[in-house]
Parts: C-alpha cells; structure tokens; sequence
C-alpha cells in the first residue's frame, strides 16, 4: 500500500488525557482513534493487526477442533437471572438498556450464559459430546476506570471458547489442549518467553483456574514466576498449600508485573444446571454438561505487544502480527523505488510504501514509530552503492544489499 | 468438514415465534439461533455465508480505494447532538446506557456522525482529499416491530462506506464508482437479474437518494421498475416530476415488492459543517468537506437470498455464498465416500461430507434444506454403475459421474 494514500496520520503528540504509554504510540502512529476513555476504533493499520492476531487464533481454535460461530451482543435479563448474574450489585460492568417495549435487555460483556442456554437446542445425548465452540467477539463493560489504553476497555475484541464435554476426564484432556494451543499462541504473537501458565484464584465454581500472564510493568497483577518450570502464581493465590501443590519454594520465585492475556475456567456441571444443559448417558441417566470456558483479549493483545516491544522511537511489531513486513522508504528516486515496490508485491511481500513528497528525517522516524519489522531505503546514497538499505527495526544499522537479495531476505 | 462433528443440527420445525421464511428456514437447518425477536446468532454455517458475503464487499469496496477500518459501538452524546440525532423524538431506534459516572452513551446505529468527527483529525487540506473509508461494524437498532427474520434486525451487520471529497465533482465520479461497484456485488452474489438501481426520497440534505432494491415478496417497499432501463423508483417519490427527470412513462413501469439491500446518500457540505470538517482549498479557503454515504446491510442480504431462491425442499445458496460448494452424501459406503471426501478437499473443494450414521432419506432432505449448491451421493447403488451421483440443488435428477469427472465438474 501506498502511504501517501493512507488517510491516518502520524502525530508528534497524543491526545493529553491518554496516559498508557501502548494507546498513545498506537494513537500517534495511526494505528487507533480514542473515541472516549477505554473505547478506540480502529483504523488500517491497526485493523490489520487485530486481523493478524486473530487469524494466528483462529488457526490454534480451529487446530483443537473449536466451531467458530458468532452470539449477538443483546442478551436476555431471565438467562443471566437463571444465574445470579443480573444485579448491578453481583456484576459491576453492565451496560443496560431497553426495548421499546420495556423489556429490559443487556449488553454482551461475557458469553457464557447465552451460548451455553442455546446449547440445550443442540445437545441432549453423550452422541452429541463433545463439542468446543468460539467466537470473536465485541464485548461491552461498564468500566469505573479505563486508563490503559487498549489494554483494559470499555469495549473490545474478545476470543472466547466453551468447551461441552460428558466428564471431568474428557474436560481435563481438553483443557489441556486448549493450555498448550494458548501457549503456540503466545510464543506466534512473539511473547512466547515473556508469557507464563498462571495458578490463579477459580471464582464462584472452582478453587482455582488458570491465567496466561506476560510480564509487563503495564500490567495489573502482580505475579510470582518459576522460570525453570515455566509457571507462575497470582500474588493473589500465593499460599503454602499452593506452593506445596505446585512443588515449589518461595525462594525460588521471582516478583514480577504482569498483564493477563489469557485465562481457562472450569465450571464443572454448576452453570449447566442452573442454564438447564444436560445430556443422556448411554443408560438414559440425566447428566449436567461439563463446562470450560476460555478467553484471549485480542485488542488487549495488542495493547501488551505494544507496551512489550516499543523503543525510544516507537512501535516495534513482531513480524507475525506486523501490519506490513516491510516499509520501503522512498528518498527522491521515485522511479526505482516504485520499481522496488512493485517487485516486492509482485512477490506477495506486504509493503508500506512511502512515496509521500517529504524530507528524510520526517520519513526516518515515522518508520521508527510505526514499526514494521523491515525497513527498507531507496536514496541516491543506496542506488548509487548498488541497491536499497536494509534494517530490521530493531538492529542499529542497515546494510546495502541488491533488489534479488532483498527479495530472498523478506519472502 | 465432517457434519457427524457440527453441533449445529436441523430440525423439522422452526421456533413457533417464527413467521419469516428466511429465519425458519435459517433455524431449521441450523444456520443461525434465535436469541430474541430481531436478534440472531450466528452458527458455523452461517458465519461462513456472512464471510463469503464480506469478502464479496470488500474485494469491491478496496477496489475503488476504499480504506477498511472499525469503529465502535459506544457513541458519545455531544456528537449526535450537534447534527440533532440524540433526541429519541428525532431518532427512534437510539438504545442508550450510561457510563458510571452517570455520562449518557448510544449504541451504534449508525456511524456517519462518528467517522466525520473523526476524519477532523486527518482532514485539513485538499491534499488529503479524496478519502474512502468503511467498515462491517455491528450496528444496534431499536426496532418496534422486528418480524422479517434477518432482514430487519435489531442487531445486525453493516457495511458502511464514507466518503469525503473536495467537490460535487469529485463526488458525482466517486458516487458513480460505488454505484458500478454495488451493482457488481449484487450480480456477484446471484441477485443481479432482480436488483434494481432505484430512485428514493433524499432525507434531509439533499431531494433524492438512491436505493438498491432487490424483488421478494419478503419485502416492505414497493417500486416501479422499468426493466428495459433496468432502473427502479421507489413509490415514495413516484411523480410526475420524477418520471420527466428520469424519462420514462408510467405504463413502461411494472410494481413490484423489493427489499432495500443498500443505499446511498448525499450530504453535500451540510454534516460537515456541523461535525466542523472542514478542509484548506489551494487558495487557503476554508470549506466543508462533501460527504457520501453508501451502505449495505450484510445480514439482511443475506436473509434476501434465502426469500429469492429457496424452494419446497429449503434452502437454495448461490456458489459464491454457499458455505460449502459440495454437500457429499455417504449412503452407507463409508470407505469409498471418505476416499472422495479427502480427494476433494485436497483438490481444494469445500465439501461439508455427511457421514452421519442415518438412513438416506433423512439425509437427502437435510441436503436439500441446508442448499449447498452440489449434491454428491455415494452408496452401493451408484458405485455398481461407477462413482457418485452428482445433482445440483435445484436440478431435478443426478447424473452419475466418476470422481475424475466430479473433480473437473466442481474444482
């Protein structure tokens, strides 16, 4: 694509009130709009990597035999009444509204009860068991605070999945498919080594569930991580019991901040009783489903990527999620750069090509905010040095190197 | 994909709420889930068909430079009230909630107003103009009466495009281009022959607007179409005055029922004016920005195939939206119809393989409700005369051919 017909625009400043340090490259950079506080549309470039994330997702999802389908954002009061869910007092984050008829509807900000009361349309014997279904999908939530950019919304791009199975055996094997398919995910995205399998507190059904956690100092939680295990403990389940269960020493833990980019609950049959989700045994014997949930925060993704990667000169993009792998800059010698750009695409290379009228230095550092894993310069220093200038964003300097090597390095 | 492993099942009889023919049928073959009237959920068959249709639209929409992006949900206040579409008496299908803080939001159910504000931030000179941007964004309507299945929905998906130019001129070329454009997306989507370019009342700004109008009984407008010009007018604005402008004669006209599927809109400078989008001309004259609004209602489209085509049996899909190509039917030969299934799939056709353990009646009706457009039988009788029967949805009988031929017939 062409820079100079990209509408968005690189900013010296972001907008005054934005204090997290992801939204305000992301805003500068083009990549997102703040509509208000924790709600960011977001432009091409920006789209571009949700897109990437979630592709990266949705091959993991689809991998462990997950059905992707999409649930409505309207949600029914008597479902979440079904269990305890409704009242303001129980769930801090609705955002409600009404029918014209008066009826009272809510905005989606989980999934849980609505798919799992329509999967009583679908699932009534052991034949039908099991089954994994996922969504990508906008949810809403009424936050008190949204000051972390696309790290923490009030609107944003969730993955979650459900998992029906007849046992707690068959809910464990696919927990931990699901566990291990997160993993590929985080190590995909680029925060393979940063990103740890988390115990953590398990809410109203469980003692305990699991988090994915990257270490990030604009993270929330506090965690307490074993490297040689690679695992870690949420500060807030950090007990004897718990150590002793993992089989490890306080001594050997290591303090660290951490955002959540991932999380698996078991649910066990509770929630499927109160939705009324049951299935026939192979006796006729009525059973509840067994139920998993588990989420990844595409947008927060994003955000944490961000915060993970940038620079003193800004956005520093893994090349899997990298809106474009290369941004060819072009320094005055239009015509071969333009030759250079069509050669690239020719090759199925994704180019951002700069081909705006506008000085060197301006070029330099807008590529240095926008991040792309490439940067390739055409100028009359490279031309005449035998071909363009090649940098990955990260390295201090380029080297000259021909169009047919260039080609054999980026393909 | 295997259908033993959908979860998604069909059904004899549609929810008794039900009095769409799109949406029963929908239902019945396990496409889409009612969660309350107007508010559907998408299953696995039916994501795919909205995705088939996305892409059919956004290969057309960066075709003419359009830029993809997404906007949000959540609409400030302050916005709409600068062009007096907050008020309930002025708009009637606003849902609005409220932030903590007690700050009013909407929900989107529409987004001129939003992207115009926004585009203030990378608008200023007639350099940046023109600018095409759209989105398929989630809109949210609060409907009355919400009774035509997916055609009227109070959640629905949209397509929405934006554009912004520097003149009538510029605007007249590009309004023109989306015209062309549109008009390919509804031939590519099988509905050509019956979609008609239609002359609509303009709302506020300008006298006229234009309307894509396909002919289903299912549909809430009526219009006049004059086939030979293969143009349309809407009876809100069939007069004299109308009938001059556009050259034709009342008797050449033929009243039909359609379904608006896409629209498009002038602004001029008006909305621009009050969003403050304003833009420096080469003379440093300040100007508003000429608006364009073009949209197409991605669900409902979706739910206007299904009125136009389906016949006694169900369902009848157009290939290019079909969710799968093949619907393969094994009838009882288990090893011969797996063979055909991974032959096709690696040939890199969509087969949806029944493999169910089912007598051949039921699944033959299944095949015919759920519409895929190719048909594929195996069972004993047709490898005794030498491969599969192969009967196209709306063919009356099959004809038996060998996988060499069924290959060449569907890659």
């Amino acid at each position: 694509m062409k820079q100079s017909q990209l509408f968005s625009k690189t900013r010296k400043e972001a907008p005054k009130d934005e204090v997290s340090k992801n939204a305000q490259l992301l805003i500068r950079a083009g990549f997102i709009h703040k509509e208000m506080a924790g709600v960011y549309a977001f432009l091409p470039l920006g789209l571009r990597v949700i897109e990437n994330i979630k592709n990266i997702i949705r091959e993991e999802m689809n991998g462990i035999r997950g059905q992707e389908l999409i649930m409505t954002s309207l949600q029914r009061k008597e479902l979440w009444e079904k269990t305890d869910r409704w009242d303001d007092e129980k769930v801090d984050v609705w955002f409600k509204s009404a029918l014209k008829n008066g009826t009272e509807v809510g905005f989606g900000w989980s999934h849980e009860e609505q798919i799992t009361e329509m999967m009583t349309n679908y699932i009534s014997s052991y034949r039908d068991l099991p089954t994994y279904v996922y969504q990508f999908q906008g949810k809403l939530r009424n936050e008190t605070r949204a000051k972390s950019g696309i790290m923490r919304c009030r609107e944003f791009v969730m993955k979650d999945m459900y998992s029906y199975c007849r046992s707690e055996e068959d809910h464990k094997a696919f927990y931990d498919d699901t566990t291990a398919a997160y993993l590929r995910v985080f190590e995909k995205v680029g925060l393979g080594d940063r990103t740890f399998f988390t115990f953590a507190s398990g809410g109203a059904f469980t003692q305990f569930s699991h988090e994915f956690q990257t270490i990030t100092d604009a993270g929330e939680d506090i965690i307490y991580i074993h490297r040689e295990k690679k695992l870690a403990i949420n500060q807030e389940v950090l007990t004897d019991e718990v150590m002793v269960l993992l089989g490890v020493k306080r001594e050997e833990l290591e303090e660290a901040k951490a955002a959540e980019v991932g999380n698996i609950f078991s649910f066990g049959g509770a929630k499927s009783e109160q939705l009324g989700l049951f299935f026939k045994d192979e006796n006729g014997i009525s059973q509840p489903v067994i139920l998993g949930s588990y989420g990844i925060g595409v947008t927060r993704l994003m955000g944490v990527i961000v915060e993970c990667f940038a620079d003193d000169g800004g956005i520093v993009w893994p090349e899997a999620v990298a809106p474009f792998k290369v941004h060819l800059l072009s320094l005055g010698k239009d015509e071969e750069s333009e030759k250079i750009y069509q050669q690239l695409t020719a090759a199925g290379v994704e180019v951002l090509f700069d081909d705006r009228d506008m000085g060197a230095g301006a070029k330099l550092a807008d590529s240095d905010l926008m991040g792309m894993p490439y940067r390739v310069v055409v100028g009359k220093k490279s031309l005449e040095q035998g071909g363009a200038e090649v940098k990955g964003r990260t390295e201090e300097t380029g080297v000259i190197m021909t169009v047919e090597a260039l080609l054999e390095k980026v393909k």
